[in-house]
């Protein structure tokens, strides 16, 4: 049997370890600066808890696990006879896996409510699983970082999140422009256009710009019968966009008498204008009109990252939320919520070399092998270098000495240490370091800050 | 709906986090001083990769991924008129959660086996899913801990292994015992016994000494059939057993004449002189002769670590396997392989009170909030701070003081600032420090670290 990966999974070796890691530690650290807690969810919840909150489109993504035991023997004889899969799923399955992190921090803001303090911030860095068709970028197994805080209608939570995607991209490196928008100003466009029933279609149609562009839109929106004094009425939509703040004063002419659009245009402008208060660079901020992001669940801001110089779409997204937990029967706690593609951000590092060099940790020091005796000198040394910090690793067999300096090479050690049967007599170690080809002898005590000098002492 | 947890699954909130983190933090440390290299396998592999691997049981414990579309339409007739669960299984699934870490380990080392350089040291710190019933200490989604070395014989590897354990378990505190044995032990006992046919119903029955006692499992070996006169013959197996180095040498002798039960003594003695060479402590180290850990593979060393002080079964094992990847048609990589029970460990250690003090991170500062104008100003000092590397929040609200005292003493947080009227105007910031009750003002230009001494050029 030849082996192979899963469709859509990775594994994960060394360096893409490192520099994966390098990435969460930063998102992780900045986090942690701004008071956001861990919290861990399982991978998997009942099934219940994750269907119907993604769309049907989402439900079919969801990766549902296989009851244990004779689960065909649970399932109903007429759904069985007829073969209906879709009928059949949640009598066979009755747990799934995770399909972002916002779901399940929902179940556990509803779960807990009454022990957390709110307002209660939290971050979560974990995989998310999706059946989605693979593809560049995409696969089926993928890391969200999430910060959330819940329980505060504040607009300084807006700020606050900007100011988070700000200083994780800083210390990255990353430039990035922060897209921001505001649902109230996507639901007053709707009232504007007179459309105001038909909000999701024209959101919908409206987050495709990017990929399908303006005569796209307006084709989606004619084949759902919008009308065309309508789409008249919103092709200002589609000009080129002067500077944020001169959009935001012609959009509050437009939306004279319609409260919702004003309100989403002064939402809008206090979060701006706090971001310049505090000095942050506003420059990479762009009220970006279109911007729907397609969820239904945003009330208030909208979020969205891309990384500037590179085609990837976003590198991050998230908004303000109402009603998220209401769908567990816990009302009245609000939130807001910033989600990092780990995915995405590893891809535009690498193609914009932003990774520090040698970030993978390898072995400072090997030991050659020259038989028993000297192994047990040399294991000793290795011991005495492990308590003090530093990696060392003994070569396991007497082997050719080519063959152990391969090895060190192959994986990137940059020294090499000899005991053999002089250093033994003498109490020394020899160490060749392999890139600037020096080699020095030193004694046993000095090396490794020993208080007795003999290697027979050595413990 | 009333939202749960899936059964055998756990919620990790802020405490745990730390917590845990703390023991994979110090494992991961000591995994990479001794030249381990991180892995990360995905979650899901092929059915294929794992069903076989782990014994009829395993099998059935595998959580398995239901496919995506209509996988009712392509399962055979018969078998869905039979309702015939366990046949329909690999029919309707093609993929499942990972069960452990070796398997996965071994499908990498299959796949990638000419570019790796050996002997390869490689850890891994990832959740596996089990499909077990719940109970006390037993969770369906639980982390495992794995370090392997792969191509190398070397009895070094061995040593490094238990060099491992002591070094994992001395920075935790947590002391323990490790017991070793050997495979080849196993089976020239099986010889001494003239039932070598039968050792895996044998090695089995050992296995539950600790669970079952002596009678127990002389009572399964009756039942397996296994002769009466062989069972006498292993009567000395449950005798009290005196130091480790007198057992191997009476050991020696029953196996006078049967070579593979030497083999295996040589080994263990050869492990635990050069582990007294090294100076390790190894009165830490227990030659367990009815250690068999059920596992078929292993075919030298068998590792089992128990925590001193408490009734927790192992929080660590492992051993020498020759024949891994050859499960995916790669010979001749022997290897050896340690793990680190995460949940066991963090038991353990709660009950002793190992846990240092206050690992969980809170925010080091709340700025009060005395509305917008205090608050920007306040935000500015929350952003150098930062900046700076010290954690801190402006409460969002300017809700009564009493309640955002409350939050700071809720989540932790030890010092309040606060900025108001007076302390802009004067270019100070008061802090109160919740623990001592003292309080201080302080110039903006000292506590912030700024060169600008007001508030309103701060940026």
């Amino acid at each position: 049997m030849k082996p192979s990966l899963a469709k859509g999974t990775r594994d994960f070796a060394a360096a893409d370890v490192s520099r994966r890691r390098y990435i969460t530690d930063i998102i992780q650290q900045q986090f942690q600066l701004a008071g956001f807690q861990p919290l861990e969810t399982p991978s998997f919840e009942n099934l219940a808890t994750l269907t119907g909150k993604y769309g049907e489109e989402g439900d079919r993504l969801i990766f549902k696990i296989l009851n244990s035991g004779d689960y065909a023997a649970k399932a109903d004889e007429a759904d069985w006879q007829q073969r209906n899969s879709q009928k059949l799923t949640a009598q066979i399955s009755d747990k799934a896996l995770r399909y972002d992190l916002t779901v399940p921090f929902a179940r556990y803001v509803a779960m807990n409510h009454g022990r957390l303090t709110f307002p209660f911030k939290r971050y979560q860095i974990q995989p998310v699983w999706r059946a989605d068709r693979p593809q560049k970028g995409r696969f089926r197994e993928f890391y969200q970082c999430d910060a959330d805080i819940v329980g505060s209608e504040s607009l300084w939570q807006e700020v606050e999140l900007v100011q988070l995607y700000l200083s994780v991209f800083e210390k990255l490196k990353l430039s990035v422009t922060i897209h921001l928008n505001n649902r109230k100003v996507l639901t007053g466009l709707a009232l504007y256009a007179g459309i105001q029933d038909r909000l999701t279609d024209f959101t919908v149609a409206l987050d495709k710009l990017d990929k399908i562009g303006r005569e796209g839109v307006e084709k989606e929106l004619r084949e759902k019968s919008i009308p065309e004094a309508s789409i008249e009425k919103l092709a200002f939509l589609f000009e080129p966009q002067s500077d944020s703040v001169e959009t935001l004063l012609k959009l509050r002419e437009r939306f004279d008498g319609i409260d919702i659009g004003l309100q989403g245009v002064d939402e809008l402008q206090t979060v701006i204008t706090r971001c310049a208060d505090l000095g942050l660079p506003t420059h990479k901020l762009i009220f970006n009109i279109t911007l729907a992001r397609g969820l239904d669940y945003y009330t208030g801001a909208i979020f969205e990252v891309k990384a500037d110089g590179v085609e990837l779409g976003s590198i991050g997204g998230g908004g303000r939320y109402d009603n998220l937990t209401e769908l567990f029967g816990v009302k009245n706690i609000p939130g807001i919520g910033i989600s990092f593609g780990l995915d995405r951000i590893f891809l535009a590092m690498d193609e914009l070399d932003l990774f520090p060099e040698s970030l993978a940790k390898t072995t400072e020091y090997l030991f050659a092998n020259y038989g028993e005796a000297e192994a047990v000198a040399a294991a000793k040394l290795v011991k005495r270098l492990r308590d003090k910090g530093i990696s060392a690793e003994l070569y396991p067999e007497a082997a050719k000495l080519k063959k152990q300096f391969t090895y060190a090479e192959k994986k990137g050690i940059a020294k090499i240490a000899f005991v053999g049967e002089d250093e033994i007599k003498n109490d020394t170690v020899t160490i060749k370091n392999l890139k600037s080809g020096e080699q020095e002898t030193i004694a046993v005590r000095d090396f490794a800050g020993t208080d007795d000098q003999h290697f027979c002492n050595l413990r």
